[in-house]
Parts: structure tokens; C-alpha cells; sequence
């Protein structure tokens, strides 16, 4: 398992019978054995296995059980309750309510405007105005680990007859999940200085998407089959409370915004994450959160301007995650543009897309205070063959 | 109330304490109560006082109960357990897990296309190919009689600027939802033909949609706040099995369908549900569900095309029910062509679109066997002013 070091702690649900866990260097405590000890007060949050009890709690309790967590390491009686976490199921650690994706790196979004509008301005007249966003399918949020079955659909290549069959477009996108603890009222807008108020954390998402299927489907109403077949989460949720010190701005604004999304005298919700992809053990990019123009503060504040809730176990990501250098890609149609350019492997094979067997592992690290690493769980997938 | 009859025998959930009820008549039929004393074997389905253990359950129990409550209809064993529904509280009759809306009707699709994109066919190349659809919200799916506060958004009206505040374009879209009861497995298309498997039944929708908010976010990744807002759902939810003489074929294609979708072999997926809408008492269309070009099993065939799980819960809605004749329009973008030819009310007004205060109310009946009329119950819900 990952060595999370003593800092980051963050949460997962592990174990035959569901337990609530912290990574605690390269184990696992077993929250939900310590609370009954430790913590009665808060026992029963993490009676059932999962985080959804204690998401709903928060940002008081959020606190105080964070707070536990440092003081156990410090006496020393987290020591107790160390399960080592070899051969440890790890399960989806919270129930998905609504899974909302955005569109907030601006390499990302104008590249892909480039690749499929190529007459066009790269970036469509909204995109500097407000966070683009869709829903995308809860039910098929799944944990790091489950095999992504590679999908069929319809497609009509370039010249081509329609026909359908299995994807030959197979892709990743390589994101960061936000992760809402509390939830708001219908018909109330969250503001962004409310953002830790309803956010507990955040997690890492693979994004698996089959562009050919998402090429032919996606005008007027957006993505829909190309993206809902999987979409991959970290079995570990980091919480806000260990990201203080990766609180970075984000990049300069080029166009003033609405009151309700102007970041420029608040405190900055941009995160230095340090993102790393890899393909069968074999780095191919390494993008960067920091760049990200639009925050999760604003995506949170934007998704609720019409008086839509939050909800506990609501989960929105960021979209793909591109930096401007070609290494710094989150998604191989961008990193080959559009397949023309293979990405080399060691074993001298090229990848355009995806093929049966590949395993994709995101990953990825922060700044903590005084040297310290926050650590991100993986998230990891490999691709079986269509059915 | 409405006069349920004796046949349609639709669910809902009811009371202070909740319980799951029956439409029977002018009453409600407590179910919970009656199946603890006349239905043992199946009575834990409906302690809980919603219809999520019982959809769960699958078709041979919605077989069973149905078979138990006409029984007791004839032997008179129902009305010991007959509630007066004046002033009863009715509820969300089931929990949403994904809410997918579809664009189903030929006349509403080419009547936007030719509203938004006047240079350019009406239709897009995709749309006789698949049910194009999209991901909603599910968190804010709710029951009829919500208040539903009209929203603010960021919108760019042509030729002005970009603002904030609430819609000026208010509108509604009535259509069809139908509720999976049993869920599929990650990885495995669902055919046309196990529909009956999986879809437990129907309901009346109103998707509200604030048409300048959606116009500015549109593209590229479809509606998103301009829907998010609201979606209201009938508390009463209509088995498939009380449609069995209202299936008729859908409109003729015509373009070869893939085999995954095509129909031109099976039974009819098509209803023949008669909808009425009306804004403060006054009708002012009757949308032909009839008439739409994609079934709810096509829907469900291509939603699952690509792996994706259904899930006990899922609610999907045709789109916008719209006939040929332009009193047979679901919306009122459409029915006042884009707010150019306001619909006029009795008492002189006339909408564009909607106004603070007005009640929306959608209906629809469908034919029953022997004369028997099967009878949906209403949606509704009232405009209050912005926050």
C-alpha cells in the first residue's frame, strides 16, 4: 500500500465486514473499532462501514474526529488499532448521491476545441463566464480496482456508415473529485465563502471515456453514453482540513466575472496537486491542479446559483486536468492529438487509445505544512475486453 | 382527489407517517396496513413507507400484489382499509437514483432546432439514429406540489449583455417517466425485450426549464442549470401492467434502425396516454404521447448500450411531449413560438412564459381494458417569486 505518512489521513471503507479507515503511514486504523473506544460521542458514524454518516455530520465534527486522529498518532494509541493493510478489500467509501463534471482546465478545454472544431475559436463564448459543467451517472461511480469493461455503441466515423461495436476510441481523463458533506436547501444558492461549510473532501477520478461514441452521440445534449459506461474514484478520501497548505490562486482571470464567482479578493481555492498518470507501470503525464481556471469553490457556488441542493454524497470533478505542456495532458486524445501522435511504451508498443489489458493508475501529491507530503490514493483500472 | 376507478390501481406514499397507498376511487387504499394483516409474506415491502423495497422486489411481486389488491377490490376486503385523501399528505413515492430525460418527440426536437438553429436542419444527423438523452439531477426530482422557486442564472440575451438574476424565461416541459424497479449488472446491456423485467412503471413529469439560463450554457456539454432547478414527478406511480391495453406501435421510421433499437419485429413499446396541461385551470395543450419516436424500451436499450447498470430507483423521462398541431405542444417556447405569439388565458392575460404565481397542472388517461379508463395522477406546482 501507498506510505500516507502521518499527515494526510485520510478516509477509506475497508474489510470484509465494512469498516471506516485512515491511512496512517502504510496501514490502515480501523476508525470504526478506535471510535467505539476513543470516541464514543461519534461511534456511530462510522458504525456502518461507510463514510455517508459522518459526511453528513459536519465541518464540527469533521474537526473534532481530525483532531482525534493527530492526538491518537501523538500518544500513541492509534497504535492499537493498525490493521496492516495487505490484501484489505477497499470499497467505494461513500454513497454517490448526484456526480456532476466539469470542464475547468482551459488547455484541456481548448484543446479539445481544437481537435473537434478546428474552424472555430477553441473555446466556446461561455467558457470564461462560468464553469461549464454536466451531470454524469451516479450509478456507475465505481471504486479503484473494478475492471472497466470496455463499451459498445454507436458510432459513425469520418466518412464512414454508422454501425456499432465495441469502442476503438477507449480514453481516460485524469481529474480531481470534490466530495459534499452538508447538504443546503432547495430554492438557496451556496455561496463560495461557504465552501468548507459543505465540502469535506476531495478524491482522485478517472474519467473513462470512449470518444467515438461520445463523437457521434454528443450534439445538442452533451455526453451521455461515451462517458456513463464507468467513471473511477480513489478508495481514499483526502479531507479539506489536510490541504491548508496547497491552497494556491488560480490563474489570472482574463475576463471579469458575475458577483457570485468572482475569486479576486477572497481567499484562493485553487490546490497545488501534483498529478501523475501512468499506463502498465509507465508515466505518460503528470498534470498539474494548480493551473485549473476554474476552483472547486466556484464550480460548488456556480452548480447552486439556480437554488439547486447539495446533497451529502454529492460528488463533482473538475474535468480533465491538462497543463500546458504536452507531458502535462490528462487525456490521450489530447496527449496524441487525436491519435495521430502515439504515446511510446517501454516495450516499444505505441498507444493512440486504450487496448485490452491496459492499467491506468492516477496518482498524486501535495504540499503540507513544514515539509510534509499530503498523499492522494490512487486510482487505478484495467480495461476487459468488450462482451 | 382524483377518481382513481378501480383498474389503474396506482402507488403512491402517504400520511404523517408514511405508508405506501394504492389509488383506488376516489380513496386511498393503505397498503402498509393491508398487507401486514392480508399479505404477510410481502409486508416488509411496504413498511417503510415507500415504494423502494416493493420496486426492488421484481416483477413476479408487483405481479402478486397487483393480483392480491384486485381481489380485494371484488370481495370487498378493500375497503376496510379505504383512507379519505382529503388533506392527506402525499410523497416522493420512491428515491431517485439517476433521473436520464430524453428528446424522444420528433415534432418537439425539429420545433427547437428550427426555434435555435434556423440555418441549419431541424434535426440533428444523430437524432432518427438513437434516443438522445442526458443525466439530470436527481437530487432535485420532486413531488408534485413543491413550490418551485424560479431560479437565477447567468444569461446572455442576443445582442445584450452578460447578467445575473432571475429567468425571464420560464417554462415547462411536460412528459412521460418511467421507474426502474430492478437493476441490471455493470457490464451488461439490457435488451428491449426484458423491459418488463426491469421497468415497474410510469408517471407524469414536468421538467422546468429556464430557457435563457439554458441558452447561454448550452454548448458543448448540454443543459445544465437551465434544468437543474426542478424536476416535479406525480406522487403516483402507474404499474406497466395497468398500460397493457394502451400499447400501441410508435410512428413509423424512417431510417434503419440498429439492431439494438429496432422495434419493427417486437411488441409495441408505444403508449397511447392522452396528456392535458393547464396553466390556473385553463388547458392549454393536450400532448399525444402516442406520437413519440422513441419507446421507453428503446430508451432503456440504448441507456444500457454500453454497460451501463440500471439501478432500482432510476427515473427516465421522454422529453417534451409534443403532437403535430400546435395545440398539441409540451412547452411554451414552442407553443408561443419562442415568446412571439404569447398563449392567451381566459382572463385576457397571455404568457410568453411563466409568471410568478401560476399553477401548472398536467394530467393524462389512457385506455384501459373493457371500457375502463386508466388514470395518471396529476403533477403540479406553483411559480414562487425569486429569492
Amino acid at each position: 500500500m501507498i506510505d500516507f505518512g502521518t499527515y494526510t489521513l485520510p478516509y477509506c471503507s475497508f474489510g470484509a465486514q465494512p469498516h471506516v479507515g485512515v491511512g496512517l503511514r502504510d496501514q490502515i486504523l480501523d476508525l470504526t473499532s478506535a471510535a467505539a473506544s476513543l470516541l464514543p460521542a461519534h461511534a456511530t458514524l462510522f458504525a456502518r462501514g461507510n463514510l455517508d454518516a459522518f459526511l453528513a455530520a459536519g465541518p464540527q465534527v469533521w474537526a473534532e474526529v481530525r483532531s482525534a486522529l493527530a492526538a491518537w498518532v501523538v500518544d500513541g494509541r492509534a497504535a492499537d488499532y493498525l490493521v496492516p493493510a495487505d490484501g484489505v478489500g477497499l470499497h467505494m467509501p461513500f454513497t454517490v448521491a448526484d456526480y456532476v463534471d466539469f470542464y475547468a482546465s482551459e488547455n484541456h478545454a481548448s484543446n479539445l476545441g481544437r481537435i473537434f472544431r478546428p474552424d472555430s475559436e477553441p473555446l466556446t463564448p461561455n467558457w470564461k463566464h462560468m464553469p461549464i459543467g454536466y451531470h454524469g451517472r451516479a450509478g456507475t461511480v465505481v471504486c479503484s480496482g473494478t475492471s472497466v469493461v470496455r463499451p459498445s455503441g454507436q458510432r459513425r466515423p469520418p466518412g464512414a456508415e454508422i454501425s456499432v461495436g465495441p469502442s476503438q476510441r477507449l480514453d481516460i481523463e485524469a481529474e480531481m473529485g470534490f466530495v459534499v458533506g452538508t447538504g443546503s436547501t432547495l430554492g438557496e444558492p451556496v455561496g463560495m465563502d461557504a465552501f468548507e461549510r459543505h465540502v469535506f473532501g476531495a478524491c482522485l477520478v478517472n474519467d473513462w471515456s470512449a470518444r467515438d461514441i461520445q463523437a457521434w452521440e454528443y450534439v445538442p445534449l452533451g455526453p451521455f453514453l461515451g462517458k456513463s459506461f464507468a467513471t473511477s474514484i480513489s478508495p481514499w478520501i483526502v479531507p479539506l482540513a489536510s490541504l491548508e497548505s496547497a491552497r494556491v490562486a488560480p490563474p489570472a482571470r482574463t475576463e471579469k466575472l458575475q458577483a457570485y464567482l468572482d475569486d479576486s479578493d477572497s481567499p484562493p481555492w485553487g490546490f497545488d496537486i501534483a498529478l501523475e498518470v501512468a499506463i502498465n507501470g509507465h508515466t505518460i503525464s503528470r498534470p498539474p491542479f494548480a493551473g485549473m481556471y476554474w476552483t472547486a469553490a466556484q464550480q460548488m457556488a456556480h452548480m447552486t446559483a439556480n437554488g439547486a441542493t447539495l446533497r451529502t454524497g454529492d460528488l463533482f470533478a473538475s474535468g480533465t486536468i491538462s497543463g500546458p505542456d504536452r507531458d502535462q495532458r490528462g487525456a490521450l486524445i489530447e496527449l496524441t492529438w487525436n491519435g495521430k501522435e502515439p504515446v511510446e511504451l517501454p516495450d516499444g508498443s505505441g498507444r493512440s487509445f486504450l487496448e485490452d489489458g491496459d492499467e491506468v493508475v492516477i496518482s498524486a501529491t501535495a504540499p503540507g505544512p513544514d515539509g510534509a507530503t499530503v498523499v492522494f490514493g490512487d486510482v487505478r483500472g484495467t480495461i476487459a475486453p468488450a462482451r
